[in-house]
């Protein structure tokens, strides 16, 4: 490809960057002040703000991206299509449903855009403690604008493993994980409740391993990107074709520990 | 008890608890100190840092209260003697030394009072987030000063569980759970460890249970008096006497809930 051309791609995607990151913060501010109002709902209504706080975060973004860029597709929870395109935004509103209605914490937005394929850049908003973790692929992460370390190598004796427990019980089942095994080998057990913001948290070092059983590809699009760009790794059994299915994911903050992980994966027969 | 004894007795324990509370903070601010230094400190050194901060910071706060409260008793990791003083102090420097280490925040100064017997008032301060919860027997319970709602009922199936996988699964083992049961009867499983903060969550709401195999009477000795003034429970297998040993312990943001809990407890043979 000619270099005036690549640059103007790469000018493209800045600009896509910025348009999206204020997006993200303001799609933030509205699902903070409905989760004010929540105080005052009765419990049964929890469902229907969770339901109306998802669809509503989700429109507004796609709505305000569309105004400047109307040709790009989508794929999120609702919007299922189009997963081939050449611009391909990938949005979860809300990473961590159950998060936001017990915690009214802990809970994130989640963007990603992929060109022909390749993840270029990815948003992950944690909206209450007002943390942005971006990074544009090959720039490096950054959490509020400072930047993230280059990850160091841990063994798994020295790691924290993050993972709900029906996460690692079906994880157990499938993969033949023996979890009393995995318990004598790492540091610490941890779980959080939303994949994306956990990855995140690898990605800046609190963390060393996250195992998920039923990941979707919008709930790690962005933050994979984040850990990517630090020299964490992912590994997934997704493909753009099967996002619908629940998946086995694995992050890690290298490829070492990931290595030393599978090797621990000890059959439970 | 006459009166005038009884409004004497009540006066001291109020200014126990002013001292107390002055000390914590001070600490909480002497052990930021350090977790900065840290930043600087090579990988080998971290477990030197733990035992510092937690014999310096235990140091601190037995010192600064005995200066006006000599002749009382201390029960701590490093202390244990003097179970049976109708003074009693516990202490746990730092609860959460994993989260200390790892991420630097998510962990707790824990100090609780006893007299007689009895749980007069308790403190736990996270020290990262500057938040202290406090409560004086029958006065209610306080977050940063503000009072904490009295809790309202949950049933298991609306309830966030927060425990380790080491712990559930040796839980499971010892008191015959159902791991896989128990998965499909609560909203979500979360792992938090730090087990004084994670008791106050449930005193604020956040989460209903907390089950744990590996606690000391020091770890949540401050929390269970917290839980209580809001009307959840906790039961556990320690006495004065054993709290040496590893024990169990069921936190519940209800009655009602710790027994649907316990009801829960299938057998797994």
């Amino acid at each position: 490809m000619a270099t005036m051309e690549m640059n103007q791609k790469l000018d493209l995607i800045f600009k896509k960057f910025e348009t999206a990151k204020k997006v993200v913060l303001k799609a933030g501010e509205n699902v903070k002040e409905k989760v004010l109002i929540q105080v005052d709902l009765k419990d049964n209504d929890i469902s229907d703000l969770v339901t109306n706080c998802d669809v509503e975060c989700q429109t507004m973004i796609i709505e305000e991206i569309k105004k400047e860029y109307s040709d790009d597709s989508w794929l999120s929870e609702e919007n299922v299509k189009d997963i081939h395109s050449s611009n391909l935004w990938i949005l979860d509103p809300i990473d961590g449903t159950t998060n936001f209605v017990m915690m009214k914490k802990n809970y994130a937005i989640s963007l990603a855009y992929y060109h022909e394929g390749i993840p270029m850049f990815g948003l992950v908003y944690d909206v209450e403690s007002d943390v942005l973790y971006h990074c544009i692929k090959d720039q490096g992460a950054f959490k509020n604008d400072l930047r993230l370390n280059r990850l160091k190598e841990h063994k798994l004796s020295e790691s924290i493993l993050d993972g709900s427990l029906k996460s690692l019980l079906s994880f157990q089942q499938a993969h033949e994980l023996n979890l009393k095994v995995l318990t004598r080998k790492i540091r610490g057990h941890r779980s959080f409740g939303c994949s994306s913001l956990t990855i995140c948290h690898i990605a800046e070092n609190e963390k060393q391993l996250f195992v998920s059983n039923h990941v979707k590809l919008w709930d790690y699009a962005a933050a994979r990107i984040v850990l990517e760009e630090v020299g964490g790794c992912i590994e997934t059994l997704t493909s753009l074709a099967k996002m619908d299915e629940n998946q086995t994911c694995i992050a890690a903050s290298s490829k070492n520990l990931l290595d030393e992980f599978k090797q621990e994966l000890v059959r439970w027969n």
